[in-house]
Order: structure tokens, then sequence, then C-alpha cells
């Protein structure tokens, strides 16, 4: 079959790799219908995520069909149409027993495209397909349903959750590339008063307002100041969601947000950041980080199929499965081309 | 009246001040029984705290007995033996409707030796004396319930209740003076697992040992590797508190903690800790701050009362209250007397 | 002044009455701009709640402008527009300190038009007033902004909020009167996915479609099976809230709520319940019951004035204030006319 | 082998059986080493439980070493020690994968000695046998392991979690038969300020006391206002637990509890009670019910190993496995003679 692999810092590949083929009774082998490329995927070929192994097939993120399931598979079968998560869940282990299958000891957790082969390919071998597959509801697009592959449960659980938000809240969300757009989209499930997006580009700015911000904000005019003068009483804003993964937005979070409020890691971080306990210590924050653990996809799922979530707008590029160099390429690129998700097809 | 009172880094002097008296309907005017001095009335004679005027009286914890009530004064009246708190609340704004009474923004919060006179005099001035005094229930002494004016509810409240420690947990206390040590009699009240006690001083360990650590540690035996290896399963503590105020134990307490585990802020701090999230980011950690509400003082003060609290120890010497200077410099050298809450009383 | 009181089962006079007036410290006297009846009125009048003397003004909602302020009161002023909510709050006891101001133990709860004076007058004395009244935030109407002294934070903080409604949920409002719909209204800051409406009414029931709900039911149509067979699985609804206050609909909502779910009662019940402990013993069901703390009044109070909280469609009828009688004729007569929320002027 | 079998209402069968055998591949096969008599044992054997079949062996709580796995189990193998928890977990359905595993529609929850074999026997077979077994940490012992396979988590999960019991609450149990002092046992890690405990028998309230009761009252003493009468202010306690399974013992709950608390109902019940919802309306009351998840099992093997959970004084009396009739004679005169657990052990 033909997948996109990895061969160390700035080279991948599209071409002929084995075929995927169950390992385990408790694996099913998905053809995958459409797929999309993470940050996470960049962030692998400039050779930042050293486990990933030479010849790795990249991708964690799918929808497809199940063309074959081990025998010890019970939930799924031959023919059914499936979301592929970017975590597995061994199901077993004292994380996946308490649904942070994020965490999970058991093998599972993120492996797929990063510890073993991933989407980015004709097919996909998913190790325990009953609790890392979910079975898509009628109705459901394969492009939609592929925003819930990982930035969508990412931006719910990590983001929203994580930070508490509630209706009447203020919230800041800092980076409006895909993962922050998400959080828009799902923070506004709780109803806040008020989401200020904050990010470099205008026409990530322009994507947060049809996203549902009240407010946006070049990261040059996102002073602390600033950001505090929006809140209701001046006081801060009650959560901030940091989808950036660099120091000074996450520094940022910290210094706008009210005492008592919450300040949500989601973005990636390749370094440390300075925390100000200095002036935090005495002010009752909250800081989060956290790996999704998709204990909401199937919620996301529902809601999803009964027109309750709206994610059109997050897919901007799409392609032919077998543009997958182009496509790498269109997404890299997104600086300049104003992408947020590609999303590639089987044709 | 007799007080003690600061004059610029470094310089502090007992001596006459103006008799402490109702200035506003909500005031109480309370005799001091016993009172206390705190590591931060250390940090104002090091000038660490400017917002400390030139001439204030210091001390925010006492036990006394009301002499005077403003007319606007309700629940308590002369002759009511009480706890004189740390924080005093409005009871109006925002915060305190929320009973988050340590960030009150109506005049309240850490306001007594800090924006008006303290309880380190023979009387002391209490605002909002509705809801910053607590009677003492019967059978509680003035040693005992001295030290709930503050180290018990901010171990409490930021230490045990921010770190969310539950029954069978593993958790670590970075700090064995006071604090930490109220910390480690408070979290017992859910049952751990295991507490570890860290601290510089073997004098501290032993006393966080006969207080219910289970296993005791110096800094240099406290590696990251050593402390998470006393974890049931090596990944880590449910919970670390930190007790310092220094960038270093903080950070150990970031490095110690299992996925999904709690870090609680409870030491002040003067400078800025280095927060490592290019390892946090994954692994679902929680990390708390916070100034203390004393919204459990009540509870605690019955559980003192029912001999449900054993704080025990946490005095180590007594002294009259004209001793006052002597006290300040047992309690200033506490590194090489063992010296961790100093008790003065009414003579 | 001119008020309605009640003089025994089924009589109400207008009339003139003793001026209302500051009579303690923390008391203000508020002059009535708009004010509504609720059906707890309508209670009182049957004879239902003893505790209402001969000759008390009823009424406990209201909207209005401070005309005069105790010495002891410091949050609102002469002048100022405020709501009079129907929970009073002494802000000292340990119920007000945690923020549950409906059993407040100090003198406040419900007490206007119950045990002391209330609203359906020209002014109201109104007790505690820092911690009852509530400042109009600019740009709400007297008319919406009336409709948040009761029925919005009860629905929302009784229904809503006890029964922990969700994204994704599924919830069945029995009961789509005032208090049902304005559950529904404020059941949708948490976008559930179904909100199912029960009325005998299907002018309600019209209403109910109107503000929110996706099915809506006549109560012959209701069975527990119609109900369960609307919930995704089939296994029951999420939520169930009762808002009618007679023992079948309270029974129907623990036969139609799933294992794992929650019914939080809202209704005024007269009479007890049969409770099928045979068969839920075994089925994680949670229900709860309560008063209104109107905790919540601040942030609804913000969120109406920011236009996130649309309560048109629940005043169906106007008056001026000295058609009183009339008023209560029409909402008395609810079944017939399909009032739902009457309000009356100051002309 | 031999196995207890029920032949329909008031009879049971001591005697020979087809042996257990793995039928799936998530089966594994456990010799019974320990095992014990339930109270909902003598429920079935009354007629009460019409689900199960003429034949079936009986008893859902074992500890014992697995004898044979199927080839889909993962996490215990052959030689292992093992607690045989009553509830059994398929893992993968919604239920599951939220830890409600009592609720499992996957083929799990309450099955053994209900809809499939039990553990009164010389084997058992044990479905979904990775999420349903518990290898025993070492250094405890079966009798007491025993004791976790059914009454310590649910009177933990279903009373106390449930029941929201923290520092210095009153909590009243109703009922101290075993899941009582079991309550009263795993209350205490949350160090309530008082435990009051109500049952018929003098027996048994000796147990309470030994147990960790502070306060003991006989059903004729425990009157409504008695029981408020001990709570610190008068107004009722913060949690009542119903261990009993009777309209009565339920009423008296919420009879006792004061505004704002919690009532846990833990006992079986046959019949509906009355739910005086006339008071309770206007009460704040939650009242839970529930089936053990057994979620806190691991967490309760790990306290039991590390010495944090002292059960002893629960098992009264002791058999071999083949004096299966008479310990059911001993277990069902519990009146008489003072029996809580009767413990049976292979001999």
């Amino acid at each position: 079959m033909k997948a996109l692999t990895y061969h160390g810092p700035g080279r991948r590949t599209w071409g002929e790799v084995p075929d995927a083929a169950v390992r385990d009774p408790e694996d099913a082998v998905v053809r995958v219908d459409a797929v999309t490329i993470c940050g996470t995927d960049l962030h692998i070929l400039k050779g930042d995520v050293p486990a990933v192994a030479d010849g790795r097939v990249l991708g964690h993120e799918a929808v497809g069909t199940v063309v074959e399931a081990g025998p010890g598979v019970r939930t799924v079968k031959v023919g059914d149409r499936v979301l592929v998560s970017c975590i597995s869940a061994c199901g077993r282990c004292a994380y996946c027993r308490a649904a942070s299958y994020g965490q999970c000891t058991g093998g599972g957790g993120w492996i797929l495209g990063h510890l073993v082969d991933g989407t980015q390919a004709e097919h996909v071998r998913t190790p325990f397909a009953d609790n890392s597959l979910h079975r898509l509801p009628e109705g459901v697009t394969d492009e939609n349903a592929l925003l819930l592959a990982d930035i969508l449960p990412t931006s719910y659980e990590v983001g929203v959750h994580n930070g508490r938000i509630g209706p009447g809240d203020s919230v800041v969300v800092v980076g409006a590339g895909p993962i922050g757009l998400a959080a828009i989209i799902t923070a506004r499930l709780y109803s806040p008063s008020r989401i200020i997006a904050v990010d470099l580009a205008t026409s990530r700015l322009d994507a947060a307002k049809r996203m549902g911000a009240d407010t946006v904000l070049t990261v040059a005019e996102a002073t602390p100041e600033a950001v505090r003068a929006l809140s209701p009483d001046g006081l801060g804003v009650d959560v901030a969601i940091e989808a950036v993964g660099v120091p000074d937005s996450f520094e940022l979070c910290t210094r706008v947000v009210r005492p008592g409020g919450r300040v949500a890691n989601v973005g990636v971080h390749g370094e440390p950041a300075v925390l100000h306990l200095e002036d935090l210590w005495i002010r009752d924050v909250t800081i989060t980080t956290g790996l999704v653990d998709t204990h909401s996809t199937p919620l996301l799922l529902d809601m999803l199929a009964a027109g309750r979530l709206d994610v059109s707008g997050l897919v901007t590029h799409r392609f032919g499965l077998d543009e997958m160099q182009e496509a790498y390429d269109v997404f890299a690129d997104a600086g300049s081309n104003g992408a947020l998700k590609v999303a590639l097809f089987r044709t």
C-alpha cells in the first residue's frame, strides 16, 4: 500500500510500504477514507520527537472503513464506518479505567504515527480497536468527522473542560490556529459572555470571528493591560487558553487571568516557560496541562450528528490521498496560504 | 497601648502607639490575649512588602476578647472570646459572595499588619468584624486556637483542598516549617496512604514524623527519582505541596507528580520559577496557587473543639506579650533553635 | 401608600397601608417601578402558607429605585435602579457564607411577602439591602430584569445546576409554566442535545417550542415509555426537571431518567410523592430539591445586559400598578387566557 | 464440582454441578479459596429476584486462585490470587467507559450468582476477567480481601462518596449490619466529626461502636428530633446513609438531614417509600441511589495492604466450604446469633 513515511529530520516519502494487517487479536485494519495532517506531524518532521523511528508511517487522525477485525474485537465489524482517534486505549490499566486514555500505561495513548504506523496511508492497523475506534453515527460526513479525530476533543477536554468554562465567563484564546479555533467553537457550548482571540495572523483572526470570537486582537495589540481591560471588571478574564505552544503566549495567559481564574494549556511546548510565582502565588490561579483523552469523542460525534456542533470552515484545503506531499507543503506554509486543516480523501 | 511597629527594613520597635479604637460602625476592638509571628512578618521586616507603611503595627494572627464593637456589628459582642483571622472580609463583594475572602475587593483580604494596624499589640481594631472574627467554641485554648488564625486554614485550603487530596493518595510536602507541618496534619483528615516530607533541617523532619509523615527526606535525598520511587507505581505522587516559597522546591514538586497529579503551591514566592512545559504539557498536571480564604476556619474550630484536630507540637516557644522583641529574635533564628511557632500571651 | 394585602384564604385587598420605611440600619426602601405575581402568591391566597399573617403585603419580585437607605447600607444608594430579589441574605450566617442564601438562618431567606411586607406595593422595605438588592447594569429594561427576581435564578440554580445539565444531554422539563419555560431557556446555556417539554396546555407547549424545546408532549402523550424512547439509547433522559409541584409529575421524572441520571425538583409541593425505591435503589439516580439562593443573579443580570439571555415572551400581560386586582385575576386564570408572567408598572 | 444452587423460593442445595469452564476468550476460571454470603442471597432464596433461574449457583463474592484463563485475558494469569468482585465489566460500553461498571450494558454488571453461575462453589467462571478480577497485593489475607468483594466498595461508593462525606461532617448511618458497619469504617476515612449509628439490635450497635460510631441509638430512641438534636446546630446531620432497605429507615433519613444535606441510599428496597416533598422541596436536599461500580476496589485493596483500612470484626463466623448449608443457616439467623459476615474457606 501507499503511505507517508518519515526518514529523519526534513525527509518524508510517499511510497509503497507493507500492507497494514491484524497482528494482535484486538487489532482492526481500517481503510482510510479521509485523513488530515497535524501540527505535531510537522514537529516530527523537524526531528523534535525522537521516539519516531525511521520508516514510520505518520498520521494519527482519520475516518475510514473497517476491512479486517481481529478475533478479540467485539464492538466494530468489517464494513463499519469509523473514526480513527489520535488516542488508543488498552481499556485495562488504571489510567484507562479512569477514562484518562491519553495516559494509558498498557500500550495505548498517543501511539499512531508515533510508536506504531499511523493513518497517512491507504490502510491503518488500529490496536485495541474496541476502545480506540468510534463508529460514525448516520448523517455525519467524513470531512466533519475527521475534525473529531484530534482537534475538537483536544480543545474541548484540555482547553474548555480543564479551564472549567461556564455561562457568562470571559475567555481569551491565545492562538487561532486549528486548535484555538476549535477551542472557540467548543467554548461556546457553555455560553461564555465574551471570547477574545489573539493571533499573529489577521487571516486567522478573521476565522476566529467567523467561528464565534467576540473580540480579536493581534499579538501586538494583546498587551496584558489591553486584555484585562476587556474583562467585565478589569480584573482579568476567567479563563485563558494557550493554543500556541511558546513561552510568550503561556506567559500572556498567566498575566491576563483574574484572581481565581484558570489557565488551560493546550499548546505543545518545546521549551520551558517562566512562571511568575512572585505575582501568582497570592492570586488563586489554576494552571492545567494535558493530552487529550478522547473520552468526549462519542459525545461530540452525537452532537455533530444532531447538528449541534458547527465545524464548518476548519477545513480550508482538500486533496486526493495521493496528493499527500502537496498537502504537506500547503499545510507547512499555512502562514502564507491561510490553511487551517487540510483534508485528503480516498479517490 | 504597646505594639510592635515597623520602621523600614530591619527596624522594628516595641513601644507606645495610640490606642486601637472603633472607626467604622462595623469595626470591633479586640484585646489581644495571645498572638504569634508569621514568616510573612519577617519578609516585611526585610523590606519585601513595600505596601507596609512606616509605623505600621505588624501581625495578622491573634486570639482575644472583644472590648468594643461598632453599632453595625451583630454577631460578636463585648466579652466574646474570638479568633482574629489573618483575612478580613467585607462580605459584600463578588469575591466575598463566592467565599473567596482572601481576594476581597471591598476593603478586606489580608489587611491586618499590612494595610492597617495588626495584632502584635495590646489591642487591635478589626474591620468588618462580623465576617472577620470567629467566636471560639467552649473548651478551645488560646494557644490552640491561635494556630487557626493562619497556618491551619492556609495549609488546609491552599494545600490540601487545592491539591484535592483523597483517601489512598500519595503526598509529598516540600518544606516542614509551620505551614508544611500544618499541611501534614490537615492532609491526614483525608487518609492519604503515604505522606513524604522534605526539608533541609532534620529537626523539622523529626517534627514532620511526629505529626504524621510516613517518610522524611532531606533536600539532598529528595531527588525527583527518589521521591517518585516512593510512589506506589513509581510514576510519581498524586499530590505535591510546595510549602517553602523558592523556585527549587516548586520545581521539585513539578518533577515528582504523576501524570494526572496536582501541585498545590502554598509558599510565598519572591521570584519566578521555571515551568518545564516541554515535559509537563502532555502530563495532565494541575498547578494551583492561592491565598487563604479562611472559609474553613469555622469547620477547623469545631474540629479542634471536638478533639478531632491535633495541633500539639506546633508551638515551640512561649513568651509574655512584652517579650515581643525576644520572640522575634527566637523566631527569626529558627534554623538554630528549632522554633516552629512562637506564642505570646497577655500577662 | 397603596399595596396588595392578604386577609385570610381567598381575600386580598388593594388599598392604603402605612408607608414603607427604614427600620434597621441595613434596610433600604425601594420605589417599585415594576412588579409581578408568582404562583406562590396564589398558594398563599388559598391559605396554603399559614406563616403569612393577616394584613401582610404580598409579592417577592420587583424592580425599582432606591429612595432611602439605612446608615449600614454601603453598596446601593438613593437613586440606584435595583432588582429586588425574592431572597434576602443576612450575609453572616453559615448558610450565607456558603452562598446558600435561601437557607439563611440570620433573618433572611424568603421573607418578602411572606414574613415581612413584600413588593406588591408602591414602595417596599428591603432588609439586608447590601446582600439582597442587585444594582441593574446599563441597558437592562425593567420588564426583563423583573424576570430575574425569581424565575430565572430559580430554574437555573434549582433546575439546571442541580440537574448538572451539560453539553449533549437529553433533558425533559415537566411543566411549561413560567418556571419550566425559564428552565428551558437556562438549560440551553449548556447546549443540551434535546429538550423535551411536557404540559397539559398546548398553549404552554407552543411557548416551550418558541423558547427552545425540541420536542413537546402533552401529559397524555408523555408516558414513561414515550419519553424514554426519545432519549438517544432508549435508556432514559440524562436530566428530568420537575416544574409543576404535584406527585404525578415528580413520579414521571423518576420513571424517565436513565441510570446515572438526575431528577431536579423545582416545583412547590403540597403533599408527599411516592418514591419507587424498589426500582430506583439500583439505578444510580440523584434527586435534588431546593429553594433558590439567587447566587446566580449577578451572572444572569450580566448576561441579560450582554444580550446573552433571551427572556422575551415570558411576560404576556402588562398592567399599571393600580390594576393589581385585575392582574391577579388574569394570572389566576392562566389556564384560559394563556398568561405566563404578568408585569405591573408604576404609572 | 460442588456448589450451592437455587431451586425456587426456600430451596437451596449443596451438591454436584458441572465444572466451571472457560466459554468465552475473555473468561477466567477461579478456584474459590474463600467465599461469603450476602443479604441479597437471602432475598433470592425468598424468591424476591425472579431473574434468578432454577439451578443457578449463587454467590457474588469470593477470593481465589486463577486456574484457567481464556486467550483474550491479559492482566491475570494462572496462579494469580484474585478478588472476584460482585460486579463484572465489559469494559467497552458507555457506562464502563465512565467507570459505572454496575450499570454495564455490555453483558456485565451484577451477573454472578444472578444471571450466571456464582461463587458459592469450588470454582467459578468469571466473564470479562480483565476488568472484573483484581489481583491481590502482597500481605492481604483471604478473609480481609473477601470483604472487598462487595460490602466495602458498596458502602464507600454508594454511601460515603454519594453522600459526599467530608471532614467535620455529622453523619447518621441507619442500619448497622455488614453494609452499615462498612459505611462507618469507610466514612472515617474522611474524618467526620460525629457518626451516629441506628439499629434494632444492641449487638450490632455494640459492633458499630467498636468500628467507630460515636453515638448509637436504638430504633426506638432514634426519633427525628433525637437525631437532629445530636447535630452541631440542631438543624440536622450533613449526611444520612440508609443501610437497611425499608421505607421507615429511608424516611427517617429524609427527616434528620439538615438543609443542604445528603441522603445516600445503600439499602436494597422491595417496596416504595414516601417522599415528603411537601417538606423537602424547600430544603436543598440531595438523595442518591446506586449499585456499586467497584471502581474503588483497587484503592481499597491498596489501603488494606498498607494497613490503612481496618476491617477486623466484620467476619464473625468461619466455616469450611462444604459447610455451606450450615453457614447459610447461621447467616439467616443473624438476629439471634449476632452474625455479621460469615466466611467459608477451601479446606
